[in-house]
């Protein structure tokens, strides 16, 4: 049972309460749901904070995308399923021949399930398994619940001088060090970095950029309310897409030779495509952390007149988690900031999801509290 | 002196003849053009052999494209000007404070021009210089005439045991190793390989792929008479994309989990982008070679999917010329099978371009013997 994402469920237990994607704008709230069973290697977490993200907003509004609609190939559920991937939680129950964790220990879960036998697993990307998934959003339960079930593996001890609701962000936080990580920076001396977008993912960048100690971060970013983030978060230099020529403006702020060493496109969109991949120095790195849902006009020789590389990732491994928990241990990166509201399960989508799609510039994270929703 | 593409000439003396583009489907022979000055840091390039490529086709039918209507910023010219970019020769005349060469060594020329001064010349990326060009396309001289200039940096020596005729060969072959040396090759046990495109360059990669021990080499190519060629320089598997799914196909023979570790495009069009990003392993790495024209389809999550590399590479490097070199001396390239025909200046379009631009299948590279037409 050590692969996430296979868990047996109890009937006979008194059900629990939990938020579940029925399909396109049908959430609902249900008091009749199974306790999981906490089996051999596995961990029981009662959720604390649940994030709330692009992809479930995404689900709500246009969905089912990523929820199965037939049985996951490795949950083997399908909707309606429990929804909340970015959470934390404490310790309810240990199962056998699980060590290094006590009851009543805060934790982060990490949702990721995958099924450890495709190319991908094969070379130890299992985060971008073929058959991927991810607690939450492809079944096996989800943080907006009474429990969950995890395997020990996918379970890390929250330091103690970090609070539940912060626990909450090391989630988004670690597809901004999974990013960060893929790029060529550990490698440079004093990278020069561009942070195409400053939504959620834009501005966890720049907190990680900062926390590995880069001394230049330029965020482009046209809405002004998450200009404002992005310089609370340490950007160093705000550039406004919508009245400046970001390629011009970052090569500039460069030193006028050549322009940033590495570009993150948080954005995701045709023209953020473009000016990242003609901003960046000659052999510099383009890493998109963003996701498309249809092709693009795009034209290899933006990167062939550079020789720049364009490299994509997905999702975050273990040792990601494990780099956001350190950082929030030392204090180099502190993220309580990102948390703009505090809502409980029954007010999900009036003032969780409804704020976030029609407020989204106001807005980094709003957490469901899940104690206070019991 | 020591830039290359900055040459004087002499008026007073007997003037040569060259082969000279005037713009689209206009090239002549002339036979007053001025020699040029062998100055400080020099030496002057009796030109033997020169291929036809691709470019200069382009420029023919097209152009002028690349060829520069204004005075060029580094070499100062503009059309006409003397074509011929893939050339060896034999060297005429030395200039002062030169060393390593004597009057009738056989050298080849790497013909690239740069500024030194931009971005991609300050981090040693001179191939991709913003001002860059190539002796034979941005003026300057160029192979098709009785004589041509460069720094003695631009020239190299050919091995003893190579032939002038091979030696026009290098050009090509310095794309591929520039290619083949810019992707992870040189990290990995036993790398699999996928190369796009059965033409020069694509034959090219597969010559240095195998040169450098590769194993598993595929080749996608429509065309029946390329698919010959490829077997014949040693691809081990050909895939014909009209009748097989490429991106299956090569999943198949890397052994059904994971697709080639590195995947070439040197064909350069919509459907090699999408077969080339869809078939390569995870975290796996796509060269592009090719040259487009304008924007294509592209979507990223063929990236993300398998958080693999695209890396675009242009031209090459003197280190190229030097790889190459040494393969061919010591006999691990022998390229002699590209060359398809040898035609005379005097029949360069009708023997040269025609045959290449209507019956591109048949030929890999048609030379052009420089001293039989003189
Ligand atoms: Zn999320
Ligand atoms: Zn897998
Ligand atoms: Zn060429
Ligand atoms: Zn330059």
């Amino acid at each position: 049972m050590a692969v996430p994402g296979q868990i047996a469920s109890d009937s006979s237990a008194k059900p629990m309460r939990a938020a579940r994607f029925y399909g396109k704008e049908d959430i609902q709230i249900k008091d009749d749901i199974s306790r999981p069973v906490c089996g051999e290697g596995q961990v029981k977490v009662e959720p604390a904070f649940v994030g709330i993200c692009g992809t479930d907003l995404h689900e709500y509004l246009g969905g089912p995308n990523f929820s199965p609609t037939e049985p996951h190939p490795v949950t083997k559920e399908k909707i309606p399923i429990t929804i909340g991937h970015e959470f934390s939680g404490t310790v309810k129950e240990i199962g056998k021949n699980v060590s290094g964790f006590k009851i009543g220990d805060q934790v982060v879960v990490q949702p990721t399930v995958y099924c450890a036998s495709c190319g991908a697993c094969k070379v130890g990307a299992e985060n971008a398994c073929a058959a991927g998934g991810f607690v939450g959003l492809s079944g096996a339960g989800g943080g907006m619940s009474e429990e969950v079930v995890m395997p020990q593996i996918s379970v890390l001890p929250l330091p103690s001088n970090v609070n539940l609701d912060v626990g909450a962000l090391v989630e988004p936080l670690a597809v901004a060090w999974h990013a960060v990580d893929a790029s060529p920076i550990a490698d440079m001396k004093e990278p020069k970095c561009l942070v195409m977008g400053g939504g959620p993912i834009g501005l966890a960048v720049i907190q990680v950029l900062l926390a590995r100690g880069t001394k230049v971060v330029i965020c482009s970013e046209v809405a002004k309310k998450r200009q404002d983030f992005a310089k609370d978060f340490g950007a160093h230099y705000i550039v406004d897409p919508s009245s400046e020529d970001v390629v011009q403006r970052s090569l500039d702020i460069c030193g006028g030779v050549n322009g940033p060493d590495i570009v993150f496109d948080c954005a995701g969109v045709p023209a953020s495509v473009k000016a990242s991949c003609t901003a960046v120095r000659s052999r510099g790195t383009v890493i998109n952390v963003a996701i498309f849902e249809k092709e693009i006009p795009f034209n290899p020789m933006w990167l062939t007149f550079r020789e720049a590389t364009y490299k994509s990732v997905l999702g975050y491994q273990r040792k990601d988690y494990e780099g956001v928990l350190d950082a929030l241990s030392k204090g180099t990166i502190k993220p309580a900031g990102m948390i703009t509201g505090k809502i409980k399960m029954q007010d999900l989508v009036k003032e969780g999801y409804m704020p976030l799609i029609n407020e989204k510039d106001k807005h980094v994270k709003i957490l469901v509290d899940i104690q206070a929703s019991m």
